[in-house]
C-alpha cells in the first residue's frame, strides 16, 4: 500500500482469491464452479464466513445471492458493490472472484479505518452471472434483484443434463416461488469491481480503468440441416453438406467482425455434428455465435450482416437454416456521475486510470436498470480471461480494491 | 426372376435383409451394429444359422469372420465371395448386409439348382469393415485374412470408450493371439457384391455395375491449437482462434475437391472444440478429413494441396497444427480377367451393366492383395448411403445376386 486512502493488505487478497479457487479447482489454476453445485455452495459458505468476520450483517436472498450489510447512520438508498461467484466451465481464478473478495475487503477496511458510514453499504455475491451451467440464466442473480426473471423461467431453463434451474435451486434449499422477493428498490448506486479480461489496460500501462459503457451481447444457436451421405460415393457437386455451409459461414462472420475493426467481436465457440463420423457427410451441424458491439447502431448492422450471410450460404447450398437468438443484451451506458466519482477515487489513490467500454457482460449492466451503475476494471495479464491462464498481479488487485473503497467512501460517508 | 440363369427368390432377399436389420436397429430403417457388440454377435449367429440351413460347412476364424463352404469335387484354390456385417454408427440396412445375404443365397441356389461345383466355393462374413467402432481397425476381418494385422495392433487399437479391440475380442471368446491363423493362402478369386452407395447406376439407368477400381482413401485427424480467450474482451486482431483456422481450412479443402471435379471427394465429418463454450474463443479444435481419389497421381497431388493449405492457414493465424494420418489405403485396380467374367455374367443374366470405380473402400481391396478380386454394385436409390435412408429395390438386389451366382458358376463349375 502506497499513498493516502484506505489500506488493503495484499496478503488478504492473495489468500482469499486462492481460497475461493480451491472450490471447484481444475488443475493448478483452473476453476469450474457452476451455480448450485457443491463447489458453488461451499464457496458461498466461505463468503458468508468472511463477511461475518468483517462484522457485516449477512443474509441470503431467494435465488441464493449473498448480501452483507454495513448499516449507515442515516436512512436512504443503499450503496451496493459486488460481483459473482460462479465461473466458466474451465475458467480462471479472478473472473467474478476479485469483485467478491474486493467488496468484502473494502467494507471491512472502511468499517475499521473510517468507521460507520452515513449511507448503508452492502456487499453482494451474485449467482450464475456466466450462464455456464444454465445458458439461458446468465445474470440470474442480478436479474432476480432487478425483477428480470419471469415466473415461467425457473422450470423452463434447463442445464445440458436436462435439470431445471428450479430443481437445482430446491436442491440448495432455495424456493423458486420466492424469487420475486429478491427484488430490490432501495439501491442508490452500484459499483462492480472486476478484472478487465482483455488487453486494453495492459496496452495503456495502467493498473485500473473506469468503465463508461458495457457492450451489447447477442448469442445465437444456428442449425444447418442438409443430407447425410457417404463420404466416398456422393460427388461433391451433388452434396448438401452442412459442414461445408458451416465452414463458409464461420469464416464469413469472423472475417466480417475482423474487418469491422475494434470493438466489434464475433466468436464461434461451439460446433456439433450429427452423426459426426469421419466417413459420413453430416446430416446436421449446430453452432453457436457470440456477437458484440457497444454501439447500438453498429451492433444492429453487424447482426443483420451476420444473419444475411447465414441465409445466403444456406440457400445457395441447399441447407435449411434455423437461427435461434438465445440471449440479447443491449449495450448499457454507465451513469456519468458515478463514472466521475470512480475517476476521482482513482485520482485520490494516486493511480493513473483510463476510461473504456467493457467487451464482456457484467451484473452491473442489469443493476443499471434499477440504479446508477459503473465499474472498475483491473488489468489482466496478457489480456487473457475465461481460461485457467487468467491472471492479475496482486498489486493491481489491491489498486482496484483501493479505488473501490475510496469510491464507496465518497458515496457513503 | 426373369430370363435364364440362377433363380433367386425376392422374398428370401427381403426377409433376410430385414432380419439382419433387426440386429442393432435404430428407428425404422437405421442400423447401428458395431463389431463385437451384442447386436453384432446375434447377427453373426443368424448368418451361421442361414449358412447351415443352406447346407454349407460353417466355421468361425480367429477374428470372428464366418466362412461357409460348399466343397468342390476337385482340389485347387477356393472361389470366395462375401461382404461385412458391421455397420456405421447410424447407417442403413444394405451396406455390407446385401453381400452377406447374397453370398449365402448364391451358394444355396447353386447347390440346389446346379449341384456340386468343381472348385470349392466359400461365402464369408467379414467383421469391422467400417472402422465405426475401432477407427484404426477398418477392414479388420479382411486384414486378418490377408495378413494385414500387426502383432501389436489388438492391444493398441481402442474404441472411443478406451476399450482395446483385444479386450472386445476376448469378450466374444476370440483369442487375439490366434489372429495369424485367420490368414488364407488358398483363395483363387474373390468377388464382393455390395450396394453402390452412390448415384452412378441410378444416373445411368442400370441395376448393376461391375467395379474395375476402388478409390484410394486417406483419413486424417488434424489438431489446431491456439489461445483460449474471452469472446468479448479479446479483439479480433489479437486472437489465435483455432475455430477461425478450422473454418478457413475446411472451406478450402472442400472447395479444392469440388473444383477438382469428380471423382475427387473431401469430407469433414467431425469437429470438436475445447472447451466448447459459446462465450469462449476455443483453445483447440480437432477435426477429421476423409479424402479420396482412384487415380494414384491425382490423389497424391490432392493430399499435398490439402496439407499445404492446413499449414499455410495455421502458420498465418499463429496456430500449431498437428496432422495425423489415421488410415491410408492406396487405390486398387480390380483383376481385369475377373472384371470380364463379371461382365459376362451380367450379360448371361440379360442385365445391362456399366463399369465404374468405387468411391468407397471395400474388403475386396484387401482381398486383392492375395487373390484376383472384383466387385458387383447394386443401384442405390438416390445414391444415399451411410444413412438410415439407404435403400435399394428388391428387384435390383435380386439382379445383383443373380449376377454373383452366374459369375460363381462361371468360375467354379
Amino acid at each position: 500500500m502506497v499513498g493516502t486512502g484506505i489500506e488493503i493488505r495484499a496478503s488478504d487478497v492473495t489468500r482469499m482469491i486462492e481460497a475461493l479457487a480451491s472450490h471447484g479447482r481444475i488443475g493448478s489454476t483452473g476453476v469450474g464452479r457452476l451455480v448450485y453445485t457443491d463447489a458453488w455452495a461451499s464457496a458461498m459458505e466461505l463468503c458468508r464466513e468472511w463477511a461475518e468476520l468483517a462484522g457485516l450483517e449477512v443474509r441470503e436472498d431467494a435465488v441464493g445471492n449473498l448480501w452483507a450489510r454495513l448499516h449507515g447512520s442515516q436512512d436512504g438508498p443503499v450503496i451496493a458493490t459486488g460481483s459473482h461467484i460462479d465461473s466458466q466451465c474451465n475458467g480462471g481464478r479472478f473472473d467474478g472472484a476479485l469483485g467478491v473478495v474486493g467488496s468484502i475487503l473494502a467494507l471491512d477496511a472502511l468499517r475499521r479505518q473510517v468507521g460507520r458510514p452515513k449511507r448503508t453499504l452492502e456487499a453482494v455475491v451474485f449467482c450464475e452471472e456466466e450462464g455456464s451451467r444454465f445458458a439461458k440464466a446468465a445474470f440470474w442473480g442480478s436479474r432476480a434483484v432487478t425483477g428480470g426473471i419471469r415466473p415461467e423461467d425457473p422450470d423452463a431453463i434447463l442445464d445440458s443434463g436436462g435439470e431445471s434451474i428450479a430443481e437445482a435451486m430446491r436442491a440448495n434449499r432455495l424456493d423458486p416461488l420466492g424469487i420475486s422477493t429478491a427484488r430490490r428498490d432501495d439501491i442508490g448506486a452500484f459499483v462492480e469491481l472486476h478484472i478487465e479480461q482483455g488487453p486494453v489496460c495492459e496496452a495503456a500501462g495502467v493498473p485500473v480503468a473506469v468503465v463508461e459503457a458495457i457492450t451489447g451481447i447477442a448469442h445465437f444457436e444456428v442449425t444447418l440441416t442438409g443430407e447425410q451421405n457417404h463420404a466416398g460415393t456422393c460427388p461433391m457437386d451433388l452434396r448438401r453438406d452442412p459442414m461445408a455451409g458451416f465452414a463458409e459461414i464461420a469464416s464469413g462472420l469472423i472475417d466480417h467482425a475482423h474487418r469491422a475493426g475494434r470493438p466489434a467481436v464475433t466468436t464461434i465457440g461451439r460446433c456439433d455434428q450429427e452423426p459426426g463420423g469421419t466417413a459420413v457427410v453430416p446430416h446436421r451441424v449446430r453452432f453457436s455465435i457470440d456477437a458484440r458491439h457497444p454501439d447500438p447502431a453498429a451492433r444492429k448492422e453487424m447482426l443483420a450482416v451476420h444473419e444475411r450471410l447465414i441465409l445466403e450460404v444456406a440457400g445457395r447450398r441447399g441447407l435449411r437454416a434455423e437461427i435461434r437468438r438465445l440471449i440479447d443484451h443491449p449495450p448499457v451506458r454507465c451513469d456519468p456521475g458515478l463514472v466521475e466519482t470512480l475517476r476521482l477515487a482513482a485520482d485520490r489513490c494516486g493511480l493513473k486510470a483510463i476510461t473504456m467500454a467493457s467487451g464482456a457482460g457484467h451484473d452491473a449492466q442489469r443493476m443499471a436498470g434499477i440504479a446508477p451503475a459503473a465499474m472498475i476494471f483491473v488489468r489482466s495479464k496478457g489480456g487473457i480471461s475465461h481460461s485457467p491462464e487468467e491472471n492479475s498481479s496482486t498489486e493491481d488487485c489491491v489498486a482496484g480494491i483501493r479505488v473501490l473503497a475510496e469510491a464507496l467512501r465518497l458515496l457513503a460517508y
